[in-house]
């Protein structure tokens, strides 16, 4: 998403400022409760503008115009509480993968670890603490996703449609979460990795502000259907390539290390395509190192040796590449408004390399 | 808050039935997504049945009828939103709190440590996935709190209004949770329970659920602001009533262990008092033993006899008298309306002992 229209970068700018307002008023009034609360808000604010994509808000401002919406303030303020929920999101599930860095910088969590909490000796306290302080920043974004909203000043129909959708992406992303996170210890056939892209990124990345800015658009239900369609597919699209990314990517361009998806022992679709397609003796040295904390360099770079020689590596390229076509065959079945800026997500989000 | 009329039991019925019916559909929906995911609805559930007083939900309708307002399907459900947000809130509050009992029961955590997960070996491992488990169900009630104000019906004059009042709750309390949790490590001066108590306590168990009520019952911006000034005052009082039952209360009255405040070191308006007033050398038998984690029954014993010598327990009750004087005082000005049923909550709230 490196090539931006001069028209997207306006988006941005727009969405960007929403923002800093959001965060300048809250930052005030927190204040009024303690300095310390004051640093949250503002912790908060440092970690949004460290990350610039805004991708879920440009999703439905490209929806919105892609059925003849006309931008206005009310809908760039739904848009950015998309924005509010992605961060809320991250920033939880940095608690629960217990990770400390973002964007390339320190989290909530990680800035409260180094910096804000320094003074408590005990390191387990310390990290508790710091956690706790992420834990309410997550809890604050939520909330106020759906105060945007409800003050972007939309009619009743259209706040309680959108809110509609944002409580479900909210709940399937949990679903996903949940699940994800299990994954780790669950049977490995208890889980798959097409349910988890589905619920956890598919949602709230792409159904959930696709769908939002139909919508506000008032596109008709038969092409929100066909949109949610659309936006599962490429969600799923997203997820596989973020998959593939997070082992073969180049760490200072998606600016985080690469070795931590494989400490983890992320349980991927290119995981699953691995264990299907490998030998014995593959997979024997696949388990050696991968989800082992301390892995090596050169011991991760047998893992990704591993990954392309089974095939997997091939085989998520090639569902990639399906998901795209689905993704485009059920776009072309919406017969109105003017969807080419929705096909261009296509391109986009399978081509990235970060 | 033993002795119910009739008409507050028919209140909690009805609260309980749109508690049940909620849960009901999100337990069906999250069965689509993964049977793990149908277990933490349920697990949700089971909690939110384990507590019953609906404190909340019963201030909305009582502040609505007060005011005139006639009881509707809608206000019902405005009401429930607010027991929404007092589980999310209790649930993440022991997260942070690392406390696994709530009502005598099991809390999410509690129970996904002992039962769910208890397939993971490592004991670090399961508390930890136990807490996010804990986090998402937090997540997803703040999220259920907002949709069913968003569901009510209301209109969006009211809607908004409403969910801005419901905004600030969970500003306020986000506020007031960070000061109390950071209060176990800052210096005694930078916090004072009287802020914590406003913030954490009297913001989203008065403040927010009358003036949600009063305002979907049409009440003028005069009445509300004194209403504010009364659920603050009313809020603080019952806080205050909280602390001394968390140390002198009857622990299967409460259902929680009374140890646990003194061994949690917590900062009240009463430890403030003592402070002020004790000797140095009682002030040296009490940090002998307050907020040691291995506190015994004889030593929780010297403590309460401490808190009692010094007057703090005696002046923490003239202040609750005092709070309670105040809250009369300002439902007094309120010229419209009937206040009969508001002006009971001060004796139900000071008077209570669990």
């Amino acid at each position: 998403m490196s090539d931006l229209s001069t028209h997207e970068k306006a988006a941005i700018q727009r969405i960007n400022e929403t923002i800093d307002a959001y965060f300048a008023e809250n930052i005030q009034e927190a204040a009024h409760i303690s300095r310390y609360y004051e640093q949250l808000w503002q912790d908060m604010h440092r970690l949004i503008k460290s990350g610039g994509k805004r991708l879920r808000p440009r999703m439905v401002l490209r929806a919105h115009k892609a059925f003849g919406g006309m931008e206005s303030q009310q809908v760039v303020l739904i848009a950015t509480s998309q924005e509010l929920l992605h961060m809320s999101l991250l920033v939880h599930d940095d608690v629960i993968d217990r990770d400390y860095v973002r964007y390339g910088v320190d989290n909530i969590a990680g800035n409260y670890f180094k910096t804000n909490y320094r003074a408590v000796a005990d390191e387990v306290d310390r990290l508790h603490y710091a956690q706790s302080a992420a834990l309410l920043a997550g809890d604050l974004l939520i909330s106020g996703s759906y105060r945007m909203m409800a003050e972007s000043g939309a009619d009743t129909k259209a706040l309680s449609a959108v809110q509609a959708i944002h409580s479900k992406s909210i709940f399937d992303v949990a679903g996903g979460e949940l699940i994800d996170t299990e994954a780790a210890f669950r049977e490995m056939g208890d889980v798959d990795a097409h349910t988890v892209a589905l619920y956890k990124t598919a949602s709230y990345t792409f159904v959930g502000p696709l769908t939002i800015g139909a919508t506000l658009a008032g596109a008709s239900s038969q092409s929100i259907e066909r949109l949610k369609q659309f936006a599962q597919d490429l969600g799923i699209a997203y997820q596989l390539r973020d998959d593939v990314i997070g082992i073969f990517g180049d760490e200072s361009t998606i600016g985080k290390p690469t070795i931590s998806d494989i400490r983890e022992g992320k349980h991927t679709f290119m995981v699953e395509e691995f264990y299907e397609q490998a030998s014995n003796v593959q997979k024997q040295r696949f388990e050696q190192y991968f989800g082992s904390k301390d892995v090596t360099h050169d011991e991760a770079e047998d893992i990704k040796q591993l990954l392309i020689e089974s095939g997997a590596l091939a085989r998520t390229e090639t569902a990639i590449t399906q998901y795209a076509q689905k993704a485009d065959d059920v776009l072309s079945q919406i017969d109105t408004g003017d969807m080419s800026e929705l096909r261009e997500l296509i391109t986009i989000v399978t081509k990235r390399d970060k």
